[in-house]
């Protein structure tokens, strides 16, 4: 331990205080940096790291997604292309891989899974972003409950849902068009909603644009926002907010 | 009458074919343009021109109206200033101004009111924009059925007044900040709805953009959207639309 | 019928009065929804769903164009691809596909057409979405009048059919690039003017938003807009205000 | 109790079950809509309504701000301006103004706060609504530690502070400008963190929009954002989450 | 003749003066609209539509293509595919396509060219938008000079042609990227200068809208602009322009 | 005359060719640069420069005003404030302000006006602008013939005034809102058409850019576009290409 | 000195080394932060920070500028209001305020300016910015020459001052409405250029959003550019760029 | 060389003062143009221009790439395809090509590299930009270190590479997402930071617009940015500010 070599040096004199100034200007950086917070996120999430696959190529993709494997005997990642799935597959064939969601797994079978999210999508062309940030909850070791095309435009298919929606800790709501879904639920649960707008429409909806200002707008409580089709950032941060639950108040 | 004489002046020899001809090759556009269409307009709608008042000077405004009172023993104007409306009651006392819609007119007693329009705001700040929708649809004769303070992010008030709106043949949709009051009332009535995005809100609303993209990508169907802050207009067409109802079918 | 049932044991003294209650709190929303409405839009329309074809997998979009035909002896879906029309046509030979609008159907041949609505058209190039709209129409039961390529740099052509414009409970107006034929049209009729820009042009027409403003600017009382493109949506509501016309006044 | 009434006339046979079934049908919404919610609301939360203050007259607040207090025991408004607070102060002298944020309330001494809310703001300007943020976290009972001026222009003041900015259950980051805080703090935490753009800055800020921007494509995890300036917001959602530690996991 | 059969029905007595009235209220639209302004653009311009090739079928094209050529015995097309070109090569072999710019075109040989236009552009790049306007201003009649690559950021190379600019009667300045060639132009030369901002550039030149922008905003006097890479638009008001000079002065 | 003196000097032998050589690679520009060209100006145009009098104090104004009126008998400026105005007049009584355009003017009475452009606005809430392009060709030496409150929405008050604009060598569109009437204009007319989009409207008008948008993207050939709310700049551009014609061809 | 004192109490043995470890994982961040960049800020640039007044309370500003003056010997503001002026004034009577830049200050008589920076301005309009980037490198140390009025649209002012400009370190251009100084500039000098955009400008010039995009697109190398309005940012970089010209290579 | 046998001419009096005049009124700008800058850049920099390969057909590439590479002895071109790649080897087989960052280039081997120039990147996604800035500054004879991966999400990596970072005259900041990399070094250095917005990201990223607005808003002093992606404009210009402390001051 470096800190700790440094000032038994000083201590026996070994090493001038000038000398152990200079050095410790410098060095704390170093130490609270890389070593401490990469050992803070697995001491407090119980995972490693998860792969954001786009854009890999597919060697550079099965180097990551083995490294971490081998670390923590399950891994995880999103926006996973087929070619990138059949190249881990075939390296570890209990791969399993989601086509609508595009996400990549290996995932612990004797997980436990605490709390309860909610992830409400508007209608059937958000799933594949609904279906990010569930199995991302999951993964995370969430209870996740799915309640999808619950679309404002037919507002008696959500109300026929409350039941379910208000029990949960935290509500993801999932919409693309005018993204309405989240203002509405917003004003029916007591619990944070994360609204995720999506990329599904066209026109003026401008890829997503125009369901982004609508969840920006809410006139109801208790809704942030993340990215557009940010399934992954959804699931996480529901994760972060049902999982305080479980933790002890201080 | 100018067609008329100038047939008959054909029909008597006084003006020669070539004469004729050249005179109608320019003259109709006259004739159709401002006599025939001013009748037209007054034939099919029982009442002359709307005075849109912002940014005219007071004597300009003055003029006009009085122009308009004495032609058609009643006038209606929008976006008036308190100057105006004070220049405009000295000479007619009867003159009356909403100071919440800064609409200013002067109606006839004795008008029927047809049909059935509704018109719907989400929240109370938007009710500026639903009253000149409001009262320019019952100046043009419709009846009009007020429901303020609708807004989806409480959804149960919208669905306790779902009686009053389904029986409508024409709905207003009047809503600021996320706008998605106009989605959710398309998705419980089959009538055609309105949508009105008004400026209210702050921040990403972007002075009604938000709900003005939220109402054009409306995901329910019999939604079209006027401008933002343009009561009148879609007063204007929800009487068009209510009107129908009662003429013949062809 | 479960209400009815409900009711019954009540009165019957085999569900106490709490029990029903805290059955009733929650129940009617999920009668009321799902069924109540489904029910409703059938009454109301004759018809059932409609199918958004695009993004669907070609045996998913069998499966609902089966259901729905089989349920309704009639089907209607926009945005088809024609890889979706072939599948269809080989289960069912009557398949009609139009490639122009993408619009494929199989429609009872002896629907009465009522009322009149006109779709106009700006260029030949907006024709796409002005079929889209016709064809909506038709299929919920309208006649339609097709009136193409009448943008406003030739506006003797649009003169030309004025009578047949005039003549219409609902007018339809289809327009990219600059999208000035709504203005002009609202200018010239009495009745609703529905717009749609197209996302047809170059350069700064940015996919339509240019056209999209200057519908949504309108100088011309009686104009509403609807999406970019969306010729389903506009030929939905002239649909509503056409029948308007056939319904009694109440 | 109108339901219980209603089955004990269907038991006692003075309600036939066709009465009472058409009764149903459209009551629950009532039912549950306006007087559910509303109890429902108060049994959560502890508290009343708040008040949007900007746009209101004088009267209308004062009327408002009166109810509430009356009916509570407290009251709390946002948005207020000066004027609006002289008003409430002389009818209760006991009203507090914070000129900064604009909050106007009259708050009960003996409340408890319970856990950790962390607000954070990068610059002294972002204070305005770092202060409503806060402020409306501890009307909601939340304990909070504010935590000003540790933009990311000089990170060595965001590190000094860690220790208390990690010891929250929830942070809330506000930010105007280039609104980079909240990347940062998510990197460094494991809670969530509520993002709020500010309209502090100039030329392209656009009022906010710069920094919305950069919130909503935060690379971290575990950012959501709300609307601009809506300090508000941010601190309900933020006592939403700080909440749950404190109740039972189900 | 219509108008003519009509007049003499009338002066003949065969038609009555209120038939004829009825008839004339409406006809003068068609036959003013269709009939006049085409033989009216004959007339003045001496050649025949022009066709926008792009997104028309090999077959639509080629008949469009057939007719106009026959008619007036030659023709010219922008946005035409290579596809389009070999079919109507095939069937006139002395069809000539310029990949450049994109145009088709039958010309014939012996057509004068008056005045004097110059075309600049600000790089290389540009250079299919700047032909296309050449080449258009070419069709039209007029005498062309091309001025390529003497974009601002090597103001010398504009300078140095400086003369030849000077000498035209309009100028027709094509940039993308930041597009500031119009403004630089405008200061140096008294004729008008017709502006194109080109798709030309990445990241923030939006596609054109930064250059359009620039053009818009341009400080010089003289500077009008169409829109993004409407080569064709500027070639085509150039020679309206260029045309005036050798007119007679009314 | 400093070149003329140069050559002597080297013909004398009094300047060495390396002097020479070094003096005229940095001398020519500031030769070229502000001597010559603000020659060619007034030889060119008959008038100096025009005063942008926005933003100038009222000193600064006056010295400019005074400088440029000596010098040239006439001066003309835009956008002048009421108190550059009463300053003016105070000093120079003969001073003419028009409040509509803010055109601040001295003028000389015996200037012929040649040619003819015609100025038309949409609506009168455009004459602001529309007025500034008038005053502005007439200041430098055209015919102007103001059409006004010709807008699109109202297409048979333009049809009425055809004849007046198609006699014109060049016209000046001047629009808000929508903006369409350049593009009905362009294709009624065989002459350059110079658009204005203006500032006025409300709303999704924003300012001008609608307006804007809908010139930019006319489908009318011949239409080209300057600023939002650049009546001076039309007026100017306008004037180029109407004196074009009374020009010799080269 | 704090850890000086840490570590000879670790060397004396009268603290832990459990206890300095603990103290030293913290702290270092304090140390170094506010510590350390401060006194680095001054031993590298030799004054202290600068206050961005806008916003500031007169009393908050008085006792900043205080502060910094008593520290420093010198102070220095940016955007500062004549009330801001005033306050400080009466405090300290050798207070100089700018109007134009609105920079308030305290300089020291006998700082050397070292190196050579260029402001150019493309107007005169543009100058406010111009003299806050100006006056900010003056401040620094830097010897600043300016160049204004060198607009785009009257190239030859520009070459007439090209000597000047090509040798300097570092040139600043400030512009607004199209923004084209940068671009020539640009291409004519081969030292960094620093480009601001400003608000200067009406219409489509979007408050500076044209100038940046056209900076931002500059097809000449070497230009950077920032905010809009930036002035200060502009002369405290080009400070930065300046005075490595005096530092030593390594 | 021409000026010199002017004057000679003009000495020996073969050459009348008038003739030279008028040659003198225009040459020097063609004079000073082409030749005198091409030199002038030669001179100050020791290599040619570079290719901007995109979207050159590869004869046209093949003939710049080999014209240049004859005339230097070593060429450089950005954004090039493998395809042009493999025609410059097919002829050149010493020639480079850089996959990530499409730079191909022959390089002279013995180029010292001056300075120190840090090129730093948010993310490995960000490297294609960042490796095109490093290429660049190092082939303009700069030594580059690079420190990639130190995004503000992990603030840690960042300041365990401080050291490095300060050390450079020169930073460029290299970021897509939220882009606030720019912001965080800026606070930590006291030499200029280029920040280079790249496209990567998704949604709201706007193809790298959110990092652009982060980068011109910076907090931070000593921040100026470049186009989205333009690796090669930001290494451009580092190495104009890194060559600075190189020369002499004057």
């Amino acid at each position: 331990m470096e800190i700790q070599e440094l000032l038994e040096q000083v201590k026996a004199g070994t090493l001038s205080i000038e000398e152990a100034k200079q050095y410790l200007r410098k060095e704390p950086f170093e130490e609270l940096g890389y070593a401490k917070l990469d050992t803070h996120r697995k001491l407090r999430t119980g995972h490693a790291e998860v792969i954001y696959c786009e854009g890999k190529s597919t060697e550079h993709f099965l180097e990551i997604f083995t490294h971490l494997y081998r670390e923590n005997g399950e891994v995880f990642g999103t926006r996973a292309s087929k070619e990138q799935y059949l190249a881990a597959k075939e390296r570890f064939p209990q791969t399993v891989y989601d086509e609508t969601s595009r996400i990549i797994r290996i995932e612990k079978n004797d997980k436990p899974h605490m709390g309860k999210i909610v992830v409400c999508s508007a209608g059937t062309a958000d799933i594949f972003v609904a279906e990010e940030a569930a199995l991302t909850a999951e993964y995370f070791g969430n209870y996740v409950e799915r309640i999808y095309d619950i679309g404002v435009c037919g507002i008696h298919r959500m109300l026929a849902n409350l039941d379910a929606i208000q029990s949960a800790n935290c509500i993801v709501a999932v919409a693309g068009m005018e993204g309405a879904l989240a203002s509405v639920l917003g004003g029916l649960v007591d619990k944070p909603v994360i609204a995720v707008p999506t990329s599904v429409g066209y026109g003026a909806s401008f890829h997503g644009v125009s369901a982004l200002l609508t969840m920006i707008n809410s006139c109801a409580n208790g809704v942030a926002v993340v990215n557009i089709d940010n399934g992954y950032g959804a699931g996480y941060m529901a994760s972060q907010i049902n999982r305080l639950v479980g933790e002890q108040h201080e």
